[in-house]
């Protein structure tokens, strides 16, 4: 007997199917079949690449540079040249980067007493009591003296306050003043690298010759290995104009995509950019566009006082995100998706059992025939494997 | 014949099924199917929105700007008033900042010969033979002269080094001395954008009111789309004292959750704030919270000659995350959850089978049943359990 | 009827299968089985821990800190001590830092009129008519004046320009000026937290001993809890040369993996270093490699004049990234994972099937038994597309 129960192990079981020649649920059942598996195969398949083990874990490397240079020439600054080392912030290369188009500078503020500025609604004044000695107010430049300063009696001033005199004035800004910075370009060298799969590229040409980055310009057709682009390009191809970003500044998106099919080689895996703007939102009703913010610079003279030049500077931020996703056959994930393929084919089948049962006006005696109730040994229903009324329920029926 | 063929094409074929009066495996089987039944639709489709198609590549643009300014009186640096444009490390606005709390400024050092620190150990000497000359320290200020500065022979000196002089005095923080930090506010714009559904979204409301972010503060019941906070609130909510974290530093993360539902429209994807204390550990036995670090200040004299003020200066490093997922109804995604839900379902059958056949008293009649061997030979079972009779028995079967 | 209907809610239904006395089948659908459950069991649970719900979304923060210092000795810039303050841009510890190795510095730059460098191959003249005034060339340093310097009225010269004066010469490294760089150490902070299990950690051992941090270094075996690394030893970890690297500098990938199987304990979540290049790629023909970038540091005369000193530096960026993930037992993915492993089962099922019915030589017979048409009348195919004679059927079946 245990040589029985051995060989039984090698024997297969096959389910028994109940061919029931009803033409309109067959064909509803095939054409699930054939959506599935065109489904499986179209979708999953081809479209999807269910077949590849995939890596989105991309490590990347970022290096930028811009060129260029902007003269400028204003009262309080004077004639000035604006060059990649003063008007990239900060100027280290790396992905985030803040391009100054328009400024305004302070210069030559130094520690003492002056009237707060009228953007400050806590500081107006109309008595020495609205300004309370010692006072620190969240959005003011300073510590408040406790006096007022007035034209005169009746009129509304604002407090005296220690800092750094004197204040900024009020600055609308009426057009950028680096005028030439649409013409900067901006060179993005970036590396990746897939670690399951050990697969590093970069997205500039692999040549020898030094003078090709000097001339080229990025172009998807005839050139798409020479990743430097001109900023006014950049906003364009986001859907603005560069002269309108640069007088209030914004933020631009540069995605760098890329879709990597390594089953096809080291060649069709390249970089696709894409370039959007960040600080616009669905409506445009918003107070919120633009970008700016302000640093300063410290100077020291002969008697070792410190003064400085505060600027506040608006520009545009680019902000450079690489995503990215690496494929490559693998037998696991193919396992999985012809697994799950074939579990859909189940559900089909199930749907069309229900059809077939429920629906199908001889759905009754499918039932029958697909459920057998008592086996056979109908005459000794105590003795089979099964109890009480079933089996005799089941002559009731079989001999109506 | 071909007919034939073409014909059982869409002859449907279902499973043939032994009904097994066993209510109790009939029970376990519905509870089973149930809680499946449960799973999905509860869990996999109402929590888990197993019907959508989700879109986790969040492309986020940050923007901040603090406000507020603090006045510190030092023997060293005398009366100095901090504003932004000072304390915020780097003063950019981006999504990783820092915020000056607390610092030691060691001004007008000048490169020339001087003790080193005794807080370097390589650098204390006994003779000149301890300091060779050229050699630095990995944790030292300069590179040693050769000279071994002591008080009288006997006691333990310093070396002499080259470096900028004055060496930073030692400096154990009692108290931040930007007393006032606590009440800037942190003004955080962020920009989000789903690019799957091209759906993007500001968590600053949608006003053309220029005044109202001059004066909200947010608050999530009243101005959930005003993202002003203040600091002090901000470490309340992470957990921690201000004036604590102030003294020595920190490092605190700031995470703006978007958990969009874009089935239910663009006014219920709403950003959710919270925060974290990141440079604590699970225990508080640590020598390695706090945050400092030193930056300078380059000045030349009149001649030309190099001098320099250099900070240590202590503060919070607020690290702004920004997550999100976006989702939408997609009939892909519902498919694969039915079908694997199915597939549970299948497995639940197995389970059953398994009980119905080895552990219940009459498994072996169901396993008869179940088990066509040879279409009928019920009055030999003996040999039926085995092999290669089955061709015979099968002709019998055809013969019938 | 009633009650029979409610009755058979709870019989158990179970497949009909067919016993096929095919070893050959038989094995090969045992060695499927096999291999899906040794897939499932293996692979799936064992090595991919398919039984544990993950989190991938960790929350990390960095802080470093770099120690060293180094002596240069250039023309330009005399005798200069570099101090971390100096050296690491930018100097508040960030996951993204540069570490100078080698620099040139064209101090004194006015603004004023002087030639163009002769590296911008626009800036080349033969007379003035090459030299538009005002005109400004994207990769120059200034705008022309409209003169053209040259030696003599035969030579090739240079546009004159307006801008900081003199022109940085030209500079082919010959090596790194920080020679002592190699030596520098840096010390990596990190926390990190899982949000959905609550579980942080961090690099740092949990220690009071406070001068641990200042004597140990790491190592993966003694003290895997000392993240302070030798710049030379991270570099060489990653394939290349320190020196080699410092000339002309270069991108370094540190990254720190954390596996954490939070069903084993705290102690068992560590992290993991490794190092790679990340701006060498895959073939090295390359002219991509090198890490440079200028900035400047602006000075005030006593008149109030402006000067400023130029620095292009050249060096080696280091670019910190966590990854992690932690997994804990839980209900969910295990039920997913049994079952799309059992829907593989009925993938190989599926298969055998076929290897039966259409490969094997008695494949029609088995057909036969498996597709149950009508139950046996096989004498009158033409009438059985239907229905109720099964019961018949099934009685002759029976009596056989």
């Amino acid at each position: 007997m245990a040589e029985g129960r051995f060989l039984s192990l090698f024997d297969y079981k096959t389910e028994k199917y109940i061919v029931a020649k009803n033409k309109r649920v067959g064909l509803l059942y095939r054409l699930i079949q054939l959506s599935i598996l065109g489904y499986i195969i179209g979708w999953v398949f081809i479209r999807k690449k269910g077949y590849q083990e995939t890596d989105e874990a991309i490590q990347s490397s970022i290096i930028t540079k811009l060129k260029g240079v902007s003269v400028t020439n204003t009262s309080e600054s004077g004639l000035l040249v604006w060059g990649p080392e003063d008007y990239v912030i900060p100027p280290q290369g790396e992905a985030v980067l803040f391009i100054v188009t328009n400024f305004l500078e302070t210069p030559h503020q130094r520690l003492g007493h002056c009237a707060e500025s009228i953007k400050v609604l806590d500081g107006h004044c109309r008595d020495e009591e609205d300004c309370e000695e010692g006072k620190m107010v969240v959005a003011g430049h300073g510590e408040m003296s406790g006096r007022c300063l007035r034209q005169d009696v009746n009129s509304t001033g604002t407090c005296e306050i220690f800092g750094w005199c004197p204040i900024e004035r009020k600055f609308k800004p009426e057009g950028p003043l680096l005028k030439n910075a649409e013409n900067f370009t901006i060179y993005i060298k970036n590396f990746i690298h897939f670690p399951k799969f050990s697969f590093s590229k970069s997205n500039v040409l692999e040549t020898t010759n030094d003078s090709y980055l000097k001339k080229c310009r990025y172009d998807k057709e005839v050139s798409p290995y020479c990743p430097i682009f001109r900023l006014g390009d950049i906003t364009q191809q986001a859907g603005y104009k560069f002269q309108d970003m640069a007088t209030f500044g914004g933020s631009i998106g540069i995605m760098i995509r890329w879709d990597c099919d390594l089953d096809k080689g080291y060649d069709n895996c390249n970089p696709q950019y894409s370039f959007t703007r960040l600080d616009i939102s669905h409506s445009n009703k918003t107070i919120t566009t633009g970008f700016n913010f302000r640093h300063t610079r410290y100077f020291k003279n002969a008697a070792g006082e410190s003064f400085r030049s505060l600027f506040k500077v608006y520009g545009v931020q680019f902000n450079i995100m690489v995503h990215g996703k690496a494929g490559k056959f693998s037998i696991i994930p193919t396992a999985i998706n012809v697994g799950s393929g074939l579990a859909l084919m189940g559900a089909g089948a199930f749907l069309c059992d229900m059809v077939l049962l429920y629906l199908m006006k001889k759905g009754d005696s499918y039932r029958e025939r697909k459920f057998e109730v008592s086996g056979g040994q109908k005459t000794t229903p105590e003795t089979n494997g099964v109890e009480d009324r079933s089996a005799s329920a089941e002559q009731e029926k079989l001999t109506t």
